[in-house]
């Protein structure tokens, strides 16, 4: 026993993500990231004045980067908090609004939601959903704090902005924190509900539909009184949480916004286009508004599909858990990417 | 009263960093930043390929920084743990080691310590100073955590291997950290004690010596069982802490070995060389082994000095505490900068 540890250390089950193997090169469509880089312009900001000032702190508000995040969403700067990836945000508001209080979530959804309950002491309520999809009226009263990953993940279920308000209005108690890692892929995102509902934290990634999840950059969206929340624990963990090249490399990316749509329309394309394939061939596939799709096969369960993809090459996620386990989490590549995975597909059919 | 904050987040004091105004352009020596930049390699190395990259994820491990420094220390990689920036290094060992235990530190020291010790829960207990020095012998047989900045700040006071190794003598059932921002600067790193003492956690920075404050780079150097410790609470907090640019940069900054050690000593001499000048000009300065110096004139007030400086564009860090509210911390910026400092504090004794 490791006789140094707090109990919190001892006890907690840690986050496990996807698999980053070093044994070969792989086609990744196993962790949701982008195929494609993100905009030249991020390249070009890199300069040598960037480089120069990297003895000195970041700016520990990242300023610039919200001011061009408040122009980009029309809402305020005071309304806009930034962090070293959704992850970071995410943690940071369970400590700051669930910490030792109650929370719900989808039972099928991002499995670091349990593991941040874990390291708050807060009590997870799992909402067991109805064949693979959101029972929305079991969120509705709660008297509890709310987490929904919209689109969902791995499913990749979109909740409409008419159904996320059902929700807000029956509860106005708590903080209800809509997770939007994949909302650019199709859905429509609820910073516009940020100043009807107080109660309400909208957060979103860079990791995704801009490209850049090799440089951690995470926002929520809210009203004041929850990003002073976000703050205070912020300051009270790190005070300068993003660096000075992510913070340039935002701003440069949301300014080349032709760019992003082109990447995100690319991946919608392909993932219409790689469902109807599939489905052709004998797979079940949740309608998806993220950049993956969650498919069975009838005859060849998740975990077989997924050893004899990763012979092949392929890495696809695979979760060993009840409802799930006959399905893959496939993240949407290149076209060239997933001619190559419908091939492999095509040979395990055949075997 | 914000209704939507947990108990935690009502109460919790945060850290207040040194102001960072954007009114003018002053001579920054209140944070404590390097006034060299970085090695040029470091630029060099954010090539195109890297930007390819940023589409994915981080190691989340930092296996090729963790090498770098394995060799550059000459530790094992499994001795390694690196994170955004050695706040969150330390934030996740306080949580990891000390979290509803009890732990002490000198009670003037990196006013951060505080603040996780609310944020964990954690019973501090200050250990009082003795003329502004670390009291060792209040150090033996605490059978409590202990954490010392090692030099300390603000005073720069350095403790040596020796003096660390008779209270790691004396503790040996709960961990011990010695935070080493400053090391560079003139001490000697306890890095060499990790494997005889299991219980010993060096933390380090590349924000001092190695001129990277904008970047956010911290590590850890201790026994296996206090890594996992690290690892089991990054990985239910945020996987992938150090982003992609930072890690190559940090790298080059290792091979740069020569750079590293130039940037140092022209620090070294210019501490030197302005602390004789200051004293000669009745100022009584700690001996300081940090790019900082802790300083005090017979007849001008702390608070005088540091709003009469801030008039004339120079920042300097005042602490408006107990005991050293008649001190200023100076960094110790260029010889160009230091003249002017000087010739600033010329006119402030004149008038």
């Amino acid at each position: 026993m490791n006789k140094y540890l707090s109990e919190l250390a001892k006890n907690i089950v840690p986050y496990t993500p996807g698999e980053q193997p070093k044994d070969k090169q792989y086609i990744k469509l196993n962790t949701n990231e982008n195929p494609y880089p993100p905009s030249k312009r991020v390249l070009d900001k890199i300069s040598d004045s960037c480089f120069e000032d990297l003895k000195l702190y970041p700016d520990p508000n990242s300023n610039s980067l919200r001011s061009a995040l408040s122009k980009y969403h029309n809402v305020k700067e005071s309304n806009i908090f930034v962090g070293n990836g959704s992850d970071e945000v995410l943690a940071f508001a369970f400590a700051a609004f669930y910490k030792d209080k109650q929370i719900c979530f989808p039972s099928i959804s991002y499995s670091f939601y349990p593991v941040y309950c874990q390291l708050y002491n807060i009590k997870a309520m799992k909402i067991e959903m109805k064949n693979l999809k959101i029972d929305v009226e079991s969120f509705l009263n709660k008297k509890k704090g709310i987490i929904i990953a919209n689109p969902n993940a791995p499913t990749g279920e979109l909740l409409s902005l008419k159904t996320i308000e059902i929700i807000l209005k029956s509860n106005t108690e708590d903080v209800v924190i809509i997770d939007e890692a994949y909302i650019d892929f199709g859905g429509e995102s609820a910073i516009s509900l940020i100043n009807k509902y107080e109660n309400l934290l909208v957060v979103q990634t860079f990791s995704k539909s801009r490209s850049l999840a090799g440089m951690r950059i995470g926002v929520a969206y809210g009203n004041e009184l929850l990003i002073d929340g976000l703050n205070r624990i912020k300051n009270s963990f790190n005070s300068y949480p993003v660096d000075r090249i992510s913070q340039v490399i935002a701003v440069e990316s949301i300014k080349d916004d032709d760019y992003f749509l082109k990447v995100c329309n690319n991946i919608i394309n392909t993932r219409v286009t790689t469902t109807k394939i599939l489905r052709e061939k004998g797979f079940d596939i949740e309608e998806s508004y993220a950049n993956f799709i969650f498919a069975k096969h009838s005859k060849i369960s998740g975990e077989t599909l997924y050893k004899k993809l990763k012979e092949k090459g392929i890495l696809v996620r695979f979760f060993n858990k009840a409802f799930i386990d006959n399905y893959v989490r496939i993240t949407i590549g290149t076209k060239e990417e997933m001619d190559k995975l419908i091939n492999a597909i095509d040979n395990i059919i055949k075997d």
